[in-house]
């Protein structure tokens, strides 16, 4: 095992790499950029090193200056967490080229996974089901009204290193096709400076199912059953849980199975996750893999009771897996809801500041990871995610009802927060029914309606 | 099930029956005394009722004030949780006679199992080994001492009524029997005005291993494994967990057979506590049985994933067990600490006051039950314990890991706290063998030990 590593991330996933190494032992070097001087995971390090000004690029993203401090440091390994540079192949390489450990798969690896059209290709060459579209990047509006023809209407048209929901366009029809794929290839250019694009048919109302996997360097690949995300707003999830109420155990065995052949196929390990979407009548269609930790790991931590970002570190350091497939069990149902400095009635934009008061919800089958605290005041530069509140009881009924009672009890006084926004969606007859689908969201909870008021969040 | 109960108690367990409670979608009524009237408790409940001022007499062990307030608020059952009312037969009685339910054993079954003696003799008659010493009752000094001969030095005089350590004193020859059945005896009449005494073999450093038991008013009982409290500090319990580091599943099915046994003898139902002391060679001897739920259910709640407090309501209200003892499996590992507000450098005397920093810990493993807050005041009235602080993982050695790192995380600035001398036990070669008993704390941290100092907690 690792004796020291670096924490390239802030927030609670510093947080949470911090709390998984002391537990392993290893020593923690925590970055942070100046909007960042006071934050919590900064107290839980061993050491601290600033490495730039407020501005995302300028320190975060900032690779020499996250390398220098990894250097003077001398740790073995850096551990990106998500976001920033989680995914970016060339930091990963410049990492090997260092001697430093990247704690996540190899960076050619992560660079075709990161290409979408390639990594449809390794689904389809796996013998995973793909939504039907273009079998690689399109070559131009041509190839592309063709396509859509053949396939049928509605398709989405993706930038080939999209993320984010952008450079993606839906269309109806052919005069939405050709205006959606130059507008989506521009922005794409904009935004990734690569303007390949794809396409692929619209499936209507899906629900997001994904499958976390996990591999050791020496062969070994394991699935964790599947997350579902299907509450999203605006592509960024809202509320996920595990296992999802559309998946049997056949069916998981069977998206397991195809998840790991993909990664097979990639040449994976360390923890990643295979997404898919899936239709009323449980058809499932890859659509991409991250090749990294995600944000709603902690669903399947508790229900499995792996830790994953201890695995992480132990697969980077290049220990074997520890159990089998065989070994995985799920146990109970687990819901998570992302609980954000946002504004509901001001169409959710950012609502950093100081925080007044904060009581935690607590109690049987809670877990709360949260790097805030009465008194910490969220800096204005970086996503507004606060916290992660999680449910785990014995089925998804009574995971609902914990849920409930621990958003009522939350208080958190200062910045606005969403969680009036998860409390109705936790209470909403179709996700009671476990029915809903990606759609739900903007369906019932529109930016503009009183129901997401955040009034007694 | 309930419609709506009265919660006649405050603090954590208060808040830990509003839980349960609400997840049932039963509705409660909380009571306070002046002194709590700002507690967090109250904001939780649907319903608020003050009882009298901050004198525990005067007001949570006030049985006209609590039964008043049940009759205005109209409840179906008081829940009492521990301490306070949760062991008083008379209590129990004035709710029967008032047609209020009371969550617990009925009133015969408290009182006997309240008389030590006859709880001794009950488990005589179930054929569960008990400390040798009288058979029941002692008449006068003269019937002591000739028992004392009989079994051998050392023993321990006890009051029939005693708890919390009081009315007890340990011989190791006659005339220590002497002045110590008299003192005992004074110290009784005073404490609980009964000074009926009795006369045990005193076990050298036994272990402290209790059974959980639960059962409905229809004969079912099963036992929920077993938790060791062999961490204490003047008989009071400090550190608790589950599964035993010393128990077998062959011996834990040997003494939750055992404690059916008794509960059968005594008429038992609902949530309670059959407690052994254990010897070196794992002999076990019945002590009593805590006719009520206890602080550290907590424990047996994560290993068990039984929500014991939920299971009281279902069981009060005349539901059937939900499940068998084939059901009932032990998950991984949990250890729990308390947190008091107390001064490891002035003997631990109480350190109530205003909390002006409070940074819980979280994340995977970690469960918190906690009343207070940054910017609570902690009233002087009452006992000091201030959270339970939980770590279940897979097995002991990671949940040790797990609650030292959480330990390490956990700020609290105001009142002195026992977060340090938690940190030091659960760091102690001693506690980490798992081959600690009741004298460990004792031996090691000692009231004036540097050792115990709060610094950095």
């Amino acid at each position: 095992m690792f004796g020291r590593v670096l924490v390239a991330n802030r927030g609670e996933i510093a947080q949470r790499i911090i709390r998984a190494a002391r537990e392993l032992g290893v020593e923690t070097v925590a970055v942070y950029s100046e909007a960042d001087a006071d934050a919590l995971y900064l107290k839980q390090a061993d050491e601290t090193i600033c490495i730039g000004p407020a501005a995302g690029a300028k320190s975060y993203l900032n690779i020499p200056s996250i390398i220098s401090a990894a250097e003077i440091a001398d740790v073995d390994a850096i551990v990106p967490g998500y976001g920033f540079l989680a995914e970016n192949a060339h930091f990963a390489e410049v990492c090997r080229s260092c001697n430093i450990q990247f704690v996540g798969p190899d960076p050619e690896t992560i660079s075709s996974l990161g290409n979408k059209s390639r990594a449809r290709e390794m689904a389809m060459r796996a013998g995973v089901p793909v939504v039907p579209g273009s079998p690689g990047a399109l070559k131009d509006e041509e190839e592309a009204l063709k396509i859509a023809r053949e396939i049928g209407y509605p398709v989405m048209i993706k930038a080939s290193a999209g993320g984010g929901g952008r450079g993606m366009r839906l269309a109806r029809n052919d005069a939405s096709l050709t205006s959606g794929f130059h507008a989506a290839r521009a922005e794409a250019e904009a935004a990734f400076g690569d303007g390949t694009m794809y396409l692929e048919k619209f499936v209507e109302n899906p629900r997001h199912v994904e499958i976390q996997i996990l591999g050791d360097q020496h062969g070994n690949l394991v699935y964790l059953g599947e997350r579902d995300c299907s509450v999203q707003r605006r592509h960024q999830k809202v509320v996920e849980e595990s296992p999802s109420p559309s998946v049997s155990p056949a069916l998981r065995r069977e998206m397991g199975e195809a998840a790991l052949r993909i990664a097979r196929e990639a040449g994976y390990y360390n923890a990643g996750t295979v997404e898919f979407l899936m239709d009323r009548d449980k058809n499932y269609y890859f659509i991409e893999v991250n090749a990294r930790i995600q944000v709603e790991h902690t669903v399947t931590e508790m229900v499995t009771g792996v830790d994953l970002i201890q695995e992480q570190l132990r697969m980077a350091s290049g220990e074997h897996l520890s159990f089998t497939q065989d070994d995985v069990e799920l146990r109970g149902h687990c819901i998570e809801v992302r609980i954000n400095a946002e504004d509901p009635d001001r169409n959710f934009q950012p609502s950093p500041g100081r925080i007044e008061q904060f009581v935690a919800p607590g109690g049987p089958g809670i877990r709360l990871d949260s790097h805030v605290y009465a008194g910490y005041t969220i800096p204005p530069n970086y996503d507004s995610m606060i916290g992660k509140l999680l449910a785990h009881r014995a089925d998804r009924t009574r995971a609902i009802r914990t849920m409930l009672r621990a958003l009522d009890e939350f208080v958190i006084v200062g910045p606005k927060t969403t969680i009036g926004l998860a409390r109705k969606i936790l209470g909403h007859s179709e996700f009671l029914s476990g029915e809903h689908d990606t759609g739900f969201v903007e369906r019932f909870f529109s930016s503009n309606s009183a129901a997401v008021s955040s009034k007694g969040s």
